[in-house]
């Protein structure tokens, strides 16, 4: 099977990369490294920063014995988006190429416009390709659960029945989605759904839940093939940032009450569930919508289970509640469907003291490189 | 009171100035002719081309002594939008700058990425304005009856109250265009959905339907006030397309089996609804949305009209069938919602063999400017 990665250098890309050419795949990726520059630019740069893609390659063929071929280039182009999918031809395209922080987005105006044109036209040049050029391949596209918003209905993958006035139909469930990065996801589903209903593509959009972790079985051979990890308030996720300030002896930053409540997963369920989708293909002009997480949490939930954590590796992390930078619920009703993947096979990996102890020890490993002045939130929605 | 027009050379935006000039507002139009570009680009010029803003503005204040200010630049530059409403700090802006052609937006890859860039720039360039400088401004965006597309259920008026295993909510109604233009006005309905309820700004979205009309009451001076007028099946509406077939003596092209149903009206309704909105503003952090057509007819229903028409006038118009170069459903269940305008006080002017045949009798006079090749479809949806 021939699989591109477009985002390929990302926390999530990469670990796909090696995942999929493990099982013998033909991958290849692409990337522009913008995250590094933003990230770069905003005084966010990574704890575990991964070397360049090519480096990462390379080392990656002599650890593992598989080959990973990179393509350096912008995915807003379309001319270097149609070259690699008319040449490579692949049989599924997994799309993470997105501008991926809700803070960033709202940072200033240029950040929210780059964010809704880098994000949109990736996508409209991924579909226009297929169009074009492989009107059979398969794209799997990395949404999220923040495209819901917090409605006060469950929570179904994708699709709801309406019945209204004695009629019914089935429609895109309502997206209501909390920053503009989540808004653009949301975009990028209306124009999936336009181009798979009148042009016969295949997608599949795995609405994912926030992800933790800091490496796969896949990657285990050498650090340096470590995904870059995150832990600032603008591009870290919210479990990532929490083991960071235990390792860094500040208390955890729960945002106003906490009971703000989310579906998690870990990174080595990420990649089983893109494989699974991979392995499974949407139908012809079908969208198929499947919720990518494994166990919902608050906030506050989320930040005792890290005390927990903490006692096992002699850590004495403490919470603290601060003000919410996010214009958002703090208290909500969530009850999101999530049977789609676990029908087509997923076996989680759940949160245990155990399992978050284990990340522990690897960030303690970095501790020296935390910088306490990013751990903070420096964006307001207001 | 000040109104700020963006796309004020269209079809719509000219005679929404002059309407709004002659009731003794403040006016400031913005375009920089892209849709006069597109059109020589596609061979698509009009049948009566409007003279550019500058002049034509001229001539409005000596024949009808209302000044209108214009300002010709990209409104998909910030900067621009920038100037516009931190200086001129509209009570209202009236935003019609997209690019409006359903079949345009599918001719190519280029035409694909132009229509998305230039329409979700422009809009997320106005809200990021507001934001900034004019949080109470009242914004009107021209939506489209388009984005809904053709459910099987009753078309509310942009909200839906959905019942769902024993909880509810209220979302926005399902959307699913049958354009990628159609399809950019739903986006700008989610992105400005974000930033109404993220940062509490005041906007009306007017879900239009297809407009139908040559001249307006502010508009009788001169013959060089009166709007583009296109005819042809890229920048042409359906019914202002028949017209001239019926006078150019080719049959009227009904696509397909004709059944495709729509909500339509005159284009002095069009303003005497912008006028309405502007005069009852929605209140802060409210996305007001509105149904703007005063009648719904399929193709064949419409095209009858134009045959009862052309008797008037003495012209024998036939009406034929041809294959449907769109992706649409061509019977199909059509009940869309439109009290809101008439509670604010429309008073419908509705078709009728006379005013059709007025219509007719001002075509007549340009028959010799038509050019029979631009009114058989050009573009395919497949």
């Amino acid at each position: 099977m021939k699989t591109l990665i477009l985002g390929g250098d990302g926390y999530l890309g990469w670990p796909t990369a090696a995942a999929f050419a493990v099982r013998g795949d033909e991958v290849v990726v692409a990337d522009n490294y913008l995250r590094r520059l933003l990230a770069q630019q905003t005084n966010s740069e990574a704890l575990i920063e991964a070397p360049l893609l090519p480096e990462r390659a390379r080392l990656f063929n002599d650890v593992a014995g598989h080959a990973i071929r990179v393509e350096i280039g912008d995915l807003t182009e379309y001319e270097f988006v149609e070259r690699l999918i008319r040449d490579f031809q692949p049989d599924t395209i997994v799309h993470y190429a997105e501008q991926p922080s809700a803070p960033y987005s709202l940072m200033s105006v240029n950040a929210s416009r780059l964010t809704l044109n880098n994000n949109l036209n990736v996508t409209l040049n991924v579909v226009l390709a297929m169009v074009e050029h492989a009107p059979n391949c398969h794209l799997i596209k990395l949404g999220t659960m923040g495209e819901y918003g917090t409605p006060n209905i469950d929570i179904e993958e994708g699709w709801i029945d309406i019945e209204h006035k004695g009629r019914s139909d089935r429609f895109l469930f309502p997206r209501a989605a909390g920053s503009l990065y989540h808004t653009t996801k949301v975009l990028d589903t209306d124009l999936i759904w336009f181009y798979v209903r009148t042009f016969d593509l295949r997608v599949t959009d795995l609405m994912q839940g926030p992800v933790y972790g800091l490496t796969s079985p896949e990657l285990e051979g050498h650090p340096d093939l470590l995904p870059s990890f995150h832990y600032d308030d603008i591009f870290g996720t919210a479990v990532n940032r929490f083991l960071v300030q235990a390792v860094a002896n500040v208390p955890l930053t729960v945002y106003g009450g906490g009971g703000q409540t989310r579906g998690y997963l870990n990174l080595i369920d990420t990649l089983a569930c893109v494989k699974l989708a991979a392995d499974n293909p949407a139908g012809e002009r079908e969208l198929r919508i499947l919720n990518q997480f494994t166990e919902t949490f608050s906030v506050l939930e989320l930040a005792s289970h890290i005390v927990d954590a903490g006692k096992l590796v002699g850590l004495d992390v403490e919470i603290q509640s601060i003000e919410n930078p996010r214009r958002e619920a703090e208290e909500h009703y969530y009850n999101p469907a999530n049977s789609g993947l676990a029908e087509l096979g997923l076996e989680p990996t759940l949160v245990s003291p155990e399992r978050l102890a284990a990340m522990l020890e690897i960030v303690l490993q970095h501790k020296h490189r935390i910088d306490r002045d990013r751990i903070m939130p420096r964006v307001s929605w207001s």
